[in-house]
């Protein structure tokens, strides 16, 4: 059982810019600028990173920082079902940090569970739920950020975009020093770059 | 005439750690890591790296930040003659900046020129030595972002290391928001990837 987390940053490590919101789920301004270039990365050479953004969805279950699921910044509006329609690309178990109680939602082959205990319980079920499959830290960088403090991910695939944000919320903020092992040469195009790092516990 | 410049940093965007010093260039603690994985590719796989690193000293003029020449805090020893012997590998006018007046430096093909008006100045000084070459600006991490601020850097090669520094110098720290065009594949190894950057200014 891997626990793996796919990000996708900006070259000075900026996982989303300032001001997330449900109109801006990437923040606004420079927060634009990441979101474009993703944008760009996987419409313009669709065949170059569909293997590496697909990866992404491929977990047994999930865990989802509450700013993935909902940044809007008072308790969950209960109508809100996530951004992603009646068919949630995930299908699987997501368990959603929280601060607010709510009952689990099911959308096509996803049941999203809120969860109100914190991140090692949160990470606990999805384990439970993964019955030995590989986990995924679905973001936001927050929620990564904890699950490197915690020494949670063992493998930690970048994609890097080009710009540069300057603000916003940055991937491996007050986590500290670590070794990587670097898995392979790195992959991409001009585009987007695709790193993998095994991050040792 | 291009101006370029060439960084080395961690994954999350350092040049170098914290409490950079004569006995520890790159910084101590975290900044060990960075020394280590930039040796560790040089060394160990001297062929598919060395092309990267050779760019790092073929332009035609240098500007130096004062650290790059001088990490300590007060005035350069007059007796400290750089990191790199008797004949450093920059064979070119290298302009360094400091607060500090001093007379040139003249080792085998390389004449250190230290320049107390300010960036633009030193900048201005190295493109008229280029004579139409390339200028490149040489370091550290604190004169590439003013650099990067004045909008003064056509091409940037960054060379990626497989690890986290957590605290230290950060490339594009106060630098704001830009769009970058990449050129061409990530290339390097599992040691190592080197990225290429035009910045339209």
């Amino acid at each position: 059982m891997t626990i793996t987390c796919d990000m996708s940053i900006s070259v000075d490590g900026f996982a989303a810019g300032p001001e997330q919101s449900l109109e801006h789920p990437f923040g606004r301004g420079p927060g634009e600028r990441l979101h474009d270039a993703i944008h760009r990365s996987r419409s313009a050479e669709p065949e170059a990173h569909a293997g590496e953004y697909a990866r992404l969805k491929r977990a047994a279950a999930f865990v989802m920082g509450r700013n993935m699921f909902d940044p809007g910044r008072g308790p969950h509006d209960p109508a809100w079902q996530g951004w992603w329609g009646d068919e949630p690309p995930y299908g699987a178990p997501v368990f959603v940090l929280t601060h607010h109680e709510r009952a689990p939602l099911t959308l096509g082959a996803t049941t999203f569970t809120f969860v109100t205990e914190g991140f090692d319980a949160a990470l606990a079920r999805a384990q439970a739920a993964a019955g030995g499959g590989d986990v995924a830290i679905a973001g936001g960088a927050a929620t990564v950020n904890q699950a490197l403090r915690a020494g949670a991910i063992d493998e930690l695939h970048l994609h890097v975009l080009p710009c540069v944000l300057g603000e916003g919320e940055r991937l491996f903020d007050g986590v500290g020093s670590l070794d990587l092992e670097q898995r392979g040469a790195p992959a991409g195009t001009a585009l987007g770059t695709h790193l993998t790092y095994a991050i040792h516990r």
